[in-house]
């Protein structure tokens, strides 16, 4: 079987899912500046829970430090799980990428769940030679229509 | 840590990687015309529910379509989620990939519950350049010998 | 958006998936010795469920010979998924590789479950060309602290 000509797409697969990597774990250990910073300056995040994006660096890490907090509080880890990752290049060499949710959630000393089932997607571009998330939307699968 | 030598490999690999996540979200769309050019012309799917695998495109879409009319009737969203993906070339220039794939469905307004547990066997094949099904076996853990 | 320049970390990034795909069907398999070998003779795996870590490759095996032993008469099947892997090569050549672990439990005609959730750091190494861990600490989320 002869290999695929795209090597440099097949590079950047690895690049993305790597980001995507790093990017969950940030996220998931509360770190909401160093999260902030795997988007843009101008960054958007349209959640499900929200009526409007969070737009911005100050605002996304802000959201991230709250949740962090509660979930101390609470006594529960979350945990983000990406997979089924698409990436689709586009014309103006911004990247859409798709990808499943799972969120899983575990209370200290209990069993852990299948909190939530999204879609993902993502609007990727390169700033200063690293991917970084321009826009987010996320859809959660027991709203869906 | 010197670099391994099998670039070409590793390039297959993330290719593997994009063609799955393609090809589980145009399955989940209940996209079956879509998702059955996936397969070869004369690809089969042997899934655990059937007593004979499903053989050739059309009937592979109308399965798709159908399920996807169950399921949107029910009210339902599933997601199908490989993981371990295990690609192995063999000497006929075939590659034997061994996954686990979850199956997550989420009904209207309630929580996502872990459907069924599986294992996937495929053998993919090269057509005009782009990775086919050729054969895919399914087995799911409850029904494990 | 050009391509990243550090393609032979991509390629590097595929290579370590596999690895650890073929790894946890080993595991899975309840193939005690052929797990075993995918560690150095010296390699450790510092689990939650034990006071000190299983160190050496007669160790590891026995452990998952056991532990295959016990699922099969209880009738269980386990599959351990790794996701978020997230690749930290080292200034001293070594990889720090740090992980999501869902170990999903699926009894003889019953329904899966999310058994455990936990953070898998391993420090894997090259010898002979093959990547090999050398050392493996896995928390689980329901004991964070």
């Amino acid at each position: 079987m002869p290999m695929g000509t795209s090597s440099s797409v097949e590079s950047l697969y690895a690049e993305v899912q790597q980001f995507y990597a790093r990017h969950m774990h940030l996220l998931d250990a509360g770190d909401g500046e160093g999260w902030a910073l795997t988007f843009t300056e101008d960054g958007s995040f349209a959640p499900p829970s929200l009526p409007e994006p969070i737009v911005g660096r100050d605002a996304l890490a802000t959201g991230v430090n709250k949740a962090a907090a509660a979930l101390a509080e609470a006594g529960e880890v979350h945990r983000h799980l990406l997979s089924m990752v698409w990436v689709q290049p586009r014309e103006d060499g911004e990247l859409s990428v798709r990808s499943y949710a799972q969120i899983v959630a575990t209370p200290r000393g209990g069993s852990p769940r299948l909190h939530l089932m999204c879609v993902c997607d993502d609007v990727l571009v390169r700033v200063d030679g690293e991917l970084r998330v321009r826009e987010r939307r996320v859809t959660r699968d027991d709203r869906h229509p």
